[in-house]
């Protein structure tokens, strides 16, 4: 059976999330369909990071196998006609090993999550963004990111529903990019526990409020304590950018 | 009565272009009744550029006279305030003097033209900009733009129904910025024809696609005939991004 591993792009606005839930319009759900409308057969599909509710994807990774051969361009070519008029796209699509993951073979993921900070509300970007109406203090909030970088039990910062078996994590990069009115922030790890960059996002822009120093993030991570960490960010401004294997 | 010149940000897709039209929505016709429901007055906009329907917009200008005076960022939060659930936010008001003029006294747009160059459809940039499947070739578009910066009369890239009395323009910059598989093409002049950009634009994606040559620009502008000119690119990748006065 090929194995083959599509990169996907989708508007995360319009679903429930990746994963397939009874009731509601999902990612998996859609794509599934899509193959199945493709060649005949109902095939699972595993992502590299199943993304919440609301949570955009720029490259999310998915592999699957089917049954007969196909060339790689036919198959995303056919997977985006049956893939309209949902807000999904097969942006790659490419045979791979028998033994490709597109979760467990994973060893970096990188996430962006986008601010845009001023006073009128947004247009364009309406759920493409959050958008922080008083003015932020970046340089703050840039120390106060270099602090969650690094191996750190992240309990205060990852949801209570989690289901990862440690909290411990090692965060490679969260550094923050001015451009105008608009901060983007790159998070980079080998995983992520669930809301943990929402967390650290809601943390960071309470710093860049003055609500705490900056300093208050390495005894936020110290409390082990959900409750000890600052509010989860909305889903609108995270985006999957990149998964590396 | 003092004036006041308001910035204004919008979705273009969500209405049927910048003018009121008896029963389409019109950002004019929605800007025109949150000043109404905040000041109680139905005063007329001026604005810098009408926009086409699906035209989006980033720094329209516009102007009002209001009969009592207001702290402007009074008047930019209560548009916003009435203004939602509409993708229009005003995101600059400030009082000016009572000769300024959105329209007459502008000296310079700025329009932005956003192509996506890639197989898959677009998700999170529909209606956003214009994807252009096959591979463009970049270098024979730069060549086709550089031939319609200057003074020419544009008769063959305005629409037939264009009002202006004059079709000679000087067009100041027509550049193309490329970044990854997107392409932006920058426009600026004083003024523009009905449909000049968007007719340029599908101009130079015709050149792109290997349709004609570069020099072929030099030969339609000389023909002074719309029939000789390429065809319209969709509304959905301009821009309005800027008025200099």
């Amino acid at each position: 059976m090929p194995r083959y591993k599509l990169t996907i792009e989708y508007d995360g606005s319009a679903f429930c999330g990746w994963q397939v839930q009874t009731h509601d319009p999902s990612v998996q759900g859609f794509l599934e369909d899509a193959i199945e409308k493709f060649c005949g057969e109902r095939t699972p599909t595993i992502c590299a990071g199943r993304t919440d509710s609301g949570v955009h994807a720029l490259g999310q990774v998915v592999h699957i196998d089917l049954s007969t051969d196909h060339d790689p361009f036919r198959v995303q070519s056919a997977l985006n006609f049956h893939l309209q008029p949902h807000a999904i796209a097969v942006v790659a699509a490419e045979k791979t090993h028998p033994e490709f993951h597109a979760r467990f073979g994973a060893v970096r993921r990188h996430y962006k999550y986008r601010i845009i900070n001023r006073r009128a509300p947004l247009t364009l970007d309406v759920g493409r963004a959050w958008c922080v109406h008083p003015a932020l203090n970046v340089a703050a909030m840039r120390q106060a990111a270099a602090l969650f970088v690094g191996t750190h039990d992240f309990t205060s910062f990852r949801d209570t529903q989690c289901q990862a078996k440690s909290p411990v994590k090692t965060l490679e990069r969260l550094e923050l990019e001015q451009m105008g009115d608009e901060l983007h922030l790159h998070a980079s790890a080998k995983s992520f526990l669930h809301h943990q960059v929402r967390n650290m996002v809601g943390t960071l822009v309470d710093v860049g409020l003055g609500k705490y120093p900056p300093a208050r993030i390495t005894e936020m991570l110290a409390a082990r304590d959900r409750r000890a960490g600052g509010p989860t960010a909305p889903p609108d401004g995270l985006y999957l950018t990149r998964v590396e294997y």
